[in-house]
């Protein structure tokens, strides 16, 4: 199938420096795509110059004026930046001319302008940002990672549906085992909130295995792991907090001295596998999922490389029907939507947060 | 000063194999310090006989004639087992025969009894699992680590008022730095608990630095770092299992081909540096803070060694007098009790949870 990608192509730390060749990268690795270039037209054209022809015709650009900031209220961005290449690349999506965005911009923006354009899918009350994890076999998917601070029981579980059919669509497990993210394993765990949404993913119809601690992530004990925002932000940071220190300390404890840094000489394809395991590139492009299109977040300071991974996970998405499957789950688990208290709607204020920009 | 420590002798995996000679090891480095193992007694004389006269002294043996299971409901523990040698160990302390207690037991059955038997310090609603974690630097002390899965904003300043007292009386810092553990640095970011948190904190004349991120914990940006129980766990079991796994990942990589293996040989040293680096024994010994009392966690699976740092870490805090600094903090600060909501104070509910088990 075709896939039309629109990209925000002013998005992110770097802008078309690293969103301009990384779409090229990515038509060329992938036959049957198209992407629209979405930003200051004269730029983009200008980086488009040099392009050969097979893959300049399958890009085109389209004109947006203004830029959302890394560190811009999400609210200010949805109200008064109607032109800024974030929502028009996401009004594409709306229009039905692009199957996908991606942006590395600010990801409360992002999130609270896609929510705005695209609205929800039926039984969804509000978006989540998913992401893969790497585990000692595979990578496991976590959401919410940051989009929701306060969740419900019932938000929970269409969290939980919305995992499992995107570990369908991206992975091909047919069903995928579900982790409630809590304190211990035992049921009388937890907060009030999240002993209620035990009680409801038991009755789901999917695949809940029970509670899963903070180390079952890194074990891959489940496919998917579900938690609020909050839990899921602190937890990927923490990880990255972590897996950055560590790496670092070996870096320092093989120049410490000549026979370390020896080591260091024989040692280094195993330092290399060790920073492409903990290298969050690899793992760019968390899905803000639940909305009626898909839209791919890239991490802000992405790369060239990372960049590609995250259009590569869009195009995915849309070739494996992510938002049919999703309507599928949710529609044959009966979750009413209309269970679910929305404590806190106003994006900006308890609403998404920058959990990747 | 002279220091007496009440030991759980029955408690964790390994029981007196480990209590026994840890407690023996720590006289022998700390002079001037009595132990009482508490537990069964025959099996405990029998375990001292060869111990040389000089320490032998130092240690006596009290009688108890139950033990607390390690998956043991903690309401049952504590209603049932007035015997255990959990109890009899903290019950030594409010009797003021020991100035402390260490256990490796149950968690939650620590949390509860302690709570039950000490009570807790004037103006502390709830006690909380306070523990340092390993920074660029230095360390981190994070609390609460599993105690409280549901915090209100006083008790939470109360935790930040308690850690500031402790890295104060155990690291020498004069106004500790607090950070609030939030989705995001600026002001507008986290859910209403995390709001209010702040600007409670701000007016409390503790040393607020703000919000800090996940990743902020092993930066070393604060010396102390607050959270509620749920987010507290999550975050170190996750860490816990990323460090166990990237451990795990290098050993495989070093013993992949001849080659790795034999850089494996001239990396051996700083494969162990990064070993002690994320071994958790090092940092063994979670303070149960806030009170009447020190009690002092060992982590379930401790060996000798850690053990020795539990015993090390309730002998520090008793020296340098935590208890009478934290209710001075408290003081200092006005903290009115009355102004907390606890939530859910039934032990064995919402209540303590097996963060250290």
């Amino acid at each position: 199938m075709s896939v039309t990608v629109a990209v925000d192509a002013m998005g992110g730390d770097h802008g078309p420096s690293v969103t301009v060749p990384a779409c090229l990268e990515f038509l060329a690795a992938m036959p049957d795509t198209r992407v629209i270039l979405v930003g200051q037209q004269a730029a983009l054209e200008a980086a488009l110059v040099t392009t050969r022809p097979a893959l300049r015709e399958r890009v085109s650009v389209h004109p947006a004026s203004e830029v959302v900031d890394m560190d811009e209220p999400p609210a200010d961005a949805l109200r008064r930046k109607k032109d800024s290449s974030m929502r028009v690349a996401i009004n594409l999506v709306k229009e039905g001319a692009a199957d996908a965005c991606v942006s590395a911009g600010n990801t409360g923006a992002l999130m609270a302008i896609a929510r705005f354009v695209l609205k929800t899918l039926p039984g969804i009350d509000r978006p989540a940002i998913a992401s893969q994890l790497p585990t000692r076999s595979g990578e496991t998917l976590v959401l919410d990672l940051g989009a929701n601070v306060n969740c419900t029981p019932a938000q929970l579980v269409q969290f939980a549906a919305m995992g499992s059919a995107l570990a369908t669509a991206i992975e091909g497990i047919e069903r995928p085992t579900i982790g409630l993210l809590n304190v211990g394993e035992e049921d009388i765990k937890g907060n009030d909130v999240v002993k209620d949404t035990a009680e409801l993913l038991r009755t789901s119809g999917l695949n809940f295995y029970g509670n899963v601690e903070g180390d079952d992530i890194y074990q891959g004990t489940t496919d998917v792991v579900v938690c609020d925002g909050f839990v899921g932000n602190v937890a990927l940071k923490a990880s990255e907090g972590l897996a950055q220190m560590l790496y670092d300390f070996l870096k320092a404890e093989f120049t410490r001295n000549p026979l370390t840094r020896l080591a260091a000489i024989v040692a280094y394809p195993v330092l290399m596998a060790f920073k492409r395991r903990i290298d969050p590139r690899r793992y760019n492009g968390a899905t803000l999922v639940g909305l009626r299109g898909v839209v791919v977040k890239s991490h802000g300071g992405a790369d060239v490389l990372a960049f590609v991974n995250a259009l590569k996970r869009a195009h995915a998405e849309v070739e494996h029907g992510v938002l049919d499957r999703i309507a599928q789950r949710i529609a044959g688990m009966g979750v009413a939507s209309g269970d679910a208290v929305t404590t806190s709607d106003a994006p900006g204020s308890s609403g998404p947060t920058a959990a990747h920009a």
